[in-house]
Parts: C-alpha cells; sequence; structure tokens
C-alpha cells in the first residue's frame, strides 16, 4: 500500500519515557498514527533506516519522513499543528526559553539520577543516587513554583510541555521508589509536586498512555537482574 | 545605574565555543550588547545569581531576566528578534527538526570526541578520540550535503543555525589538529565541510568573535598541562 503524505507511524517501545511523552502529544493534538512496538534487541529494518545514526525510539514518520530525538519530535508536532489542540510550547520567547532551560535540567540531571537508581549495583551507589534525585526534585519544585505562578501546572491551567516531560517520568519514579524503599515524591520534601502529580494523572490521554506502576516494576526489576 | 527594559548583557569566556556561538548570533542580527568577561576559577555575583543551577556561561542577562544554556539562548535571540537581521533556523518544521537533531549530534558526538581530544593523557586515548571525530565529522559532511542541497551553508544561502552551532567548533578543530598531529578537517575525508569552513570564516562578525588559532592553542595547552 503506498505511504499518504499525511501519515503519522510512531517507532516506539512502551517502556520508555522518550516515547511516552511523544505519545502523550500526539494524544493531546488528537492526531491519528500507527504506534509500531520496536523490539531494541532485534532491531528492525524500518528503526534502521529511518534512524540510521542513533537506531533509537522514538522515531515519528511522518509522510515517509523521519524525524528523531523525543525533544525534537514534541517542537515539530508543536510547530506543524500548531492550530491543533492546545499549543505545547508557552507563547513568549522568554517563557519558551525558561521551558527549554528545564527541560533540558530535567533530562540531564533528574534522568541521570533515575538511572543511578534503577542501576545501582551496591548499597552506596544506591544511596547516593537517591540523595542526587532528592537534590533534582527539590530544584524542580522552586521550578515549579516559579513557572506555574500559583496555577496548577509548568504550563499554568493546563498540560504544557515542561508537564509532558517531566510527567513521562513519574511512573517511573514511583517504580524506584519500590526497587529503592526511598519515598521520592515525598510530600514533606516536595509538596507541589506531589499535588501537581496527581492532576497530571487524571488528564484522559495522560491515563491511555502511562503504563500501570506494577508493568512498569516488572520491567524494571528485569532490568536489575542483568546488572553485574 | 538603572538597568534599562531592553538592556542586553552577556556573561561569557572568549574561549568556550558555547559563548562563541551567542555572541555570532548577537552580531548577526546587529544587537548591541555588553560582553562581561568571567573568570571561571572565581565566579562573579552575577553570574552565581543569574545561573544558580549550573553556574556556567553563557547567560544572556535581557532587562534584568537571564537565559541560560547556549542552544535555549540562541532560540530566544531567534525568535524575540525574529524581525531584526536574518532568521536563524529554518522557515518549515520540519528544516527546523532536521536542525535540532544534528545541532544535538554536533553537541553530542562531536563536542565529546573533541573534548577527548584535548584531554587524552595516553596515545591510545588520543587514537581512541581522533577516530572517534573522524566518524562525527564524516556523518556530518552526510548531513551537510543533505541540509545544503548544494548550497553553501547548512542554511542554504546563507548562514544559519547549524553553521553557527558547527562554525563555533572550527578554531578548536584546528587548534586540536596542532596538539594532536592528526588533520581532522582533512579534504580527502570530508572534503565539502573543508570548502564550507572557508566560507563560513569569511563573513565580518565570524572574523570578529572567533579567536585566531594561536591565541586559542595557547589556552588549550595550559589546560593540556593539567592532565593528570
Amino acid at each position: 500500500m503506498a505511504e499518504g503524505k499525511g501519515d503519522l507511524k510512531l517507532l516506539g517501545l512502551w517502556a520508555t519515557p522518550f516515547v511516552m511523552r511523544v505519545r502523550m502529544v500526539l494524544e493531546q493534538k488528537g492526531l491519528k498514527y500507527e504506534n509500531l512496538e520496536q523490539d531494541l534487541s532485534n532491531k528492525s529494518e524500518l528503526l534502521l533506516k529511518h534512524n540510521p545514526i542513533y537506531k533509537k525510539v522514538p522515531v515519528l514518520i511522518h509522510g515517509g519522513s523521519a524525524i528523531c530525538e523525543s525533544l525534537v519530535i514534541l517542537q515539530y508536532i508543536d510547530e506543524n499543528w500548531s492550530k491543533t489542540g492546545p499549543p505545547l510550547l508557552p507563547s513568549t520567547p522568554y517563557e519558551r526559553a525558561i521551558a527549554r532551560f528545564w527541560t533540558a535540567y530535567i533530562d540531564d540531571k533528574l534522568l541521570a539520577s533515575l538511572k543511578g537508581i534503577l542501576m545501582a549495583a551496591t548499597e552506596e551507589a544506591m544511596t547516593e543516587k537517591i540523595a542526587d534525585t532528592y537534590a533534582a526534585l527539590e530544584t524542580l519544585e522552586g521550578a515549579f513554583k516559579k513557572c506555574s505562578a500559583g496555577k496548577g501546572f509548568f504550563g499554568g491551567d493546563s498540560i504544557g510541555y515542561l508537564d509532558i516531560i517531566l510527567g513521562s517520568l513519574t511512573v517511573w519514579i514511583r517504580v524506584l521508589e519500590n526497587i529503592s524503599g526511598a519515598k521520592l515524591l515525598d510530600e514533606t520534601k516536595v509538596p507541589l509536586l506531589v499535588e501537581w502529580e496527581k492532576r497530571f494523572l487524571t488528564a484522559d490521554y495522560v491515563k491511555k498512555v502511562l503504563p500501570t506502576v506494577e508493568r512498569l516494576e516488572e520491567y524494571g526489576r528485569a532490568r536489575r537482574a542483568n546488572i553485574g
């Protein structure tokens, strides 16, 4: 069958936050797409063809043209369908800059500390990565206070770019609480983020895309079983 | 003296490619700014106040509000002064996605291999990092072919986002050729990039901002002297 000009295909993997964020935005915008789950231990020709540089998911294929890397894809969706559904990024250049800054912080600092918990091979490494995670979350609590300006989301009254980025990590954070035994999203430390998470998880498209803690925990524990 | 609403200050460091790229774009747009060179061994109150998270340069302070991280700053400048001077990012969402993808590649792969050459403590590490640099440059030669579509720059007929990003590394590449003894921008391997570099270096604002190879080499050799 010939590929249609506006066809949307997503090469994804359900457990990956980078894929979850793309799917949430596609759903939020109400865009129809074909979700093609990938097996990264046996990479498909489609994946190797469309992301020859990194050979990773997510890859969005739009009318045959590939877009790779989750943040690049999110901005592409927002710019290409700017009139469809709510805007993802804020409207002013300065607010967009702040959103991009915190996105980079989440993907740099928070993600590294969470991966550190998942793959910690010693008690010492685990303790260190839990401390790093607390520090990153407390910094993000401060960012939330400024960005939301008393409203419910980083994006103000509705879910925006930063909400999607941090939101793609919420289930993983809950899984890593179970694995580490530490309360990471702790209301005594980050009360605003704990309330934010509850609001975030009520959106229909979020519920549709995010996996359950149970399913993701099984996946996470299987990855831990391969350590060392 | 009170700070004016539109005042532009840049907290910078002449030898850092992340600062060079911001300065080139400010010059390209014809924006007036105060360039405040920072001493990172003795961080200023201004830097600690405006970039408390990373305490790094560049920081652009616009009417008292700070924007940190070079890629965030470049997009801010392009969006905030979209009618001033040539646009930095391409005009279509897909071309912008491609430019953002290759920017991430340069800041990830190419930069890591160049830093590896600068800080290589053994012959073996040096050989490995030179090979990584060749691989990254050859990949970027292919990217240039596609993005430029037979024109002179990644951005087409004129210098754009990707040209500025890669261009901020050209002097460092020449310095690392002298330090390593390897011809990195080699016309037998990456002929299009060699020709691109010549064109890039003729722009007045590029000449104004980029340091000489001699000055940067002295800085680079001083950093190498501290290895191990």
